[in-house]
């Protein structure tokens, strides 16, 4: 089954679960699948939805260097100006957020820069949740990498690769920094040499459910260093990437349109 | 034609263009217009793309209150620290951003309890830019709802109505926000008696190019008051609406997450 024909009919599947048009589109399924090859009932079959991965924000949102990131101030309230207002004030990496590529370089491209056709984009997801419960210090390898191309075929074009270490659900706990006595945090990370892979294919972005694309032990950012400068983006302390296929999301990022940033809290959605 | 025909088709017409399978694509259109009724060639051949309807985000962006609300102070710098990081300080209602219905109400929704399936959502362009440049107090009526409804078919559910003014082609000059002499601004918006007919729908948001969902001149924000205490958001400052059909494009609201927070500014796409 070619991707085309699973985002088509996962989008008419959506339409479908709103009410619209049921019995058409049921009717568009049916044709596409006779125009395209066989359809997998699993996949026609499967509830369609709208997965957000991203994380509420708060003030106690764990930030990768310790301290507080994320203020507010009530500006305004109901009772006595007759509506609400709050001012914000926060790192740009805080949160479920983005690392644009001028976060790691001179004059890379900032979040307000990256085309928004690089903010549309397949989603492939690799799963390393065992060896990431037997080694908070565990990586995504390139072989994760070769695992998951075996098992779902080439990279795609513009996609963006997730690693989904479990980590998320560790949010609140003391679990999800990780910090041993020294200070050092023990989270997973993608190692240097599975995104120096992904600079060989037409890939967008990464994605972590950490606190940082690389993992928590890096004493140099190896991998910022060699993703980010190259033009490609990443996102951080993304939620719900259980939820999700390994193959046939399609993920929306709602980055910040900050002129000049580097980043920031973003609204992270998947289409399946 | 209907519209989960129309949407799959722009959205195979998406994937083509990107290169992907563009002989399956094309089989799944034909097979697709078999299915559910002759595919309108004009939107059939339409090239398909993501729009972006955020404006850049800065210092100087115009507010509705007149002084500056976006601030940013830069935290570490490439040359002394190897990477960038500013901290930004904000108003939420500052640039291209959402307003929740806890803007206007005691205690309705926050931005992160909107749920997700009414951030992509149908979008109803309504263009009223001619009344606009003859009266910049013009506002969007019940009339030019039936007109749009007329020529287009009912409001889709959970569908977003964004008003087309004209506006946006003003942000840099003073003519955004218009003032007089006395202070009073003069920028279009939906009249009070649009909202209270769309309520009547399962309409989830409206839009404006302008600074606020109310006109300029209003003195009591009736649109705000009638429309976000009922449970439903508004998007304000938004661009590029002249790119969009009247119908058939998905609006993807990237509305931050943030926790009891009242809208904010907020990455909004187009698929199309
Ligand atoms: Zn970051
Ligand atoms: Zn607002």
């Amino acid at each position: 089954m070619c991707n085309a024909c699973v985002i088509e009919s996962v989008k008419t599947n959506m339409l479908s679960r709103r009410g619209l048009f049921r019995a058409a589109a049921a009717g568009a399924i049916t044709a596409a699948a006779v125009g395209t090859g066989a359809l997998s009932p699993a996949i026609a079959a499967a509830p369609a939805s709208v997965t957000d991965l991203t994380h509420e924000l708060y003030e106690e949102f764990p930030t990768f260097f310790g301290p507080q990131q994320f203020f507010r101030e009530q500006k305004f309230n109901f009772k006595e100006h007759t509506f609400n207002l709050f001012e914000l004030r926060y790192s740009e990496h805080t949160g479920t957020h983005m690392d644009a590529p001028l976060h790691f370089s001179a004059d890379g491209m900032s979040v307000a820069e990256i085309p928004v056709e690089n903010l549309v984009v397949p989603l492939a997801v690799i799963d390393i949740r065992q060896k990431a419960a037997d080694d908070p210090d565990a990586q995504l390898t390139p072989d994760d990498l070769k695992a998951w191309i075996a098992a779902n075929g080439e990279i795609p074009d513009n996609a963006c690769i997730a690693l989904n270490s479990g980590w998320s659900a560790h949010l609140g706990t003391d679990k999800f920094r990780n910090a041993d006595a020294e200070g050092k945090m023990h989270f997973p990370g993608f190692h240097v040499e599975a995104v120096q892979a992904l600079l060989e294919t037409k890939a967008a972005g990464i994605a972590v459910d950490t606190l940082s694309l690389d993992y928590g032990i890096s004493p140099d950012f190896a991998t910022h260093n060699t993703w980010l400068p190259a033009g490609r983006w990443g996102l951080e302390a993304v939620a719900n990437l259980d939820r999700l296929p390994a193959k046939g999301a399609t993920l929306v990022v709602g980055a910040p349109k900050v002129r000049g940033g580097t980043g920031g809290p973003a609204r992270v959605l998947a289409l399946v």
